[in-house]
């Protein structure tokens, strides 16, 4: 540790977090939906934040979208770089959580190590939750083309196809999008959500 | 841009600013504070965080504390690091800003072309607000004992020892710390904060 970062002081917060879930009705945490391209992710995760929204709930989702245009905007798809990726939104989604968001975050995230990492970061506000379809129907899906780019070699190191996918060994939540149709998983989620994020002793 | 970069799409996001803006009652937009260290950004900004929050605002703080022990931990404080970390608290302030958060930062920022950045970054959301008191007046209250140390010569690059610090030339606000103390500095910020976040036009 520097100096300088020695001189860095942690100062106490006014607005302690569980005045914040007394005021939401609900704790914070993060929802980590991993799984290949198409599996069904940032569909999932929008339709969950809208339903939550309009209970109430103070929600939001972080995405490639928002993520990889702005804060990660420096960034490439190299390892490293993705590596770095997924720290940053690890952080970041720890943040919201830390100011009484429900965080749900949709990125493919294919490494096992990478996701360890994020829940190192944040602890036991960090759920992760597998969004899983096998590579043959995220493929007959390719809602963006990227799988046919990829088959082309015009993507390299695309997850599933030239890159691996470390498929989660215990996640939170198991949402399969291969045996279910949106309206399914959507429930699925609800009710996890429901339950982590509003049972009597988190609010009490 | 890298063919990865173009693969990646802009989704629509499912809870338009406008209505989250209306279930809060207020907008949303970055606090920007910047001063010497020692003029009192972080004291003013948890205070502020405290009495929007019991008026029930969604409101939260960005400081040293939350973001250099996390995103910017691989940060150091050479001019480089220095801004990217900037760069990083903009993008997140943004990230907030736009899930309808008032977001108040407490960073010294001296360097005009950094907070420009940040301004461009977040367009109208950005408020830049100086916490203004003298160097002599700083130095008196050293409440982290660090310009001692700068002195020393024991912190290279401090902040108005070492460094430069470039005055904001037309910020948003200017709060005096210098010519008043904590609770008229608070009714300034909390008058600006209604008129710039809820007048009419923007919940409507």
């Amino acid at each position: 540790m520097s100096e300088q970062s020695r001189n860095i002081t942690y100062t106490q917060h006014q607005v302690p977090l569980a005045e914040r879930w007394r005021q939401n009705g609900h704790s914070s945490g993060i929802l980590w939906f991993t799984g290949l391209s198409g599996s069904g992710k940032t569909t999932l995760a929008l339709n969950l934040e809208r339903r939550l929204f309009e209970r109430g709930w103070h929600v939001c989702v972080l995405d490639g979208d928002n993520v990889r245009h702005g804060l990660s905007s420096d960034l490439g798809f190299s390892q490293r770089d993705r590596e770095e990726n997924i720290r940053r939104v690890g952080e970041v989604a720890k943040l919201f959580a830390q100011t009484g968001f429900l965080v749900i975050t949709a990125f493919i995230s294919p490494y096992q190590h990478d996701r360890q990492r994020v829940r190192d970061i944040a602890g036991d506000m960090f759920h992760e939750v597998f969004i899983d379809a096998s590579l043959e129907t995220c493929e007959r899906r390719d809602p963006k083309g990227l799988y046919v780019k990829a088959r082309q070699g015009l993507i390299p190191d695309f997850t599933g196809i030239s890159a691996p996918y470390e498929a989660p060994l215990q996640p939170e939540l198991h949402v399969s999008t291969q045996e279910m149709g949106v309206a399914d998983c959507l429930t699925q989620l609800e009710a996890y959500t429901q339950t982590a994020f509003t049972h009597e002793g988190i609010l009490a």
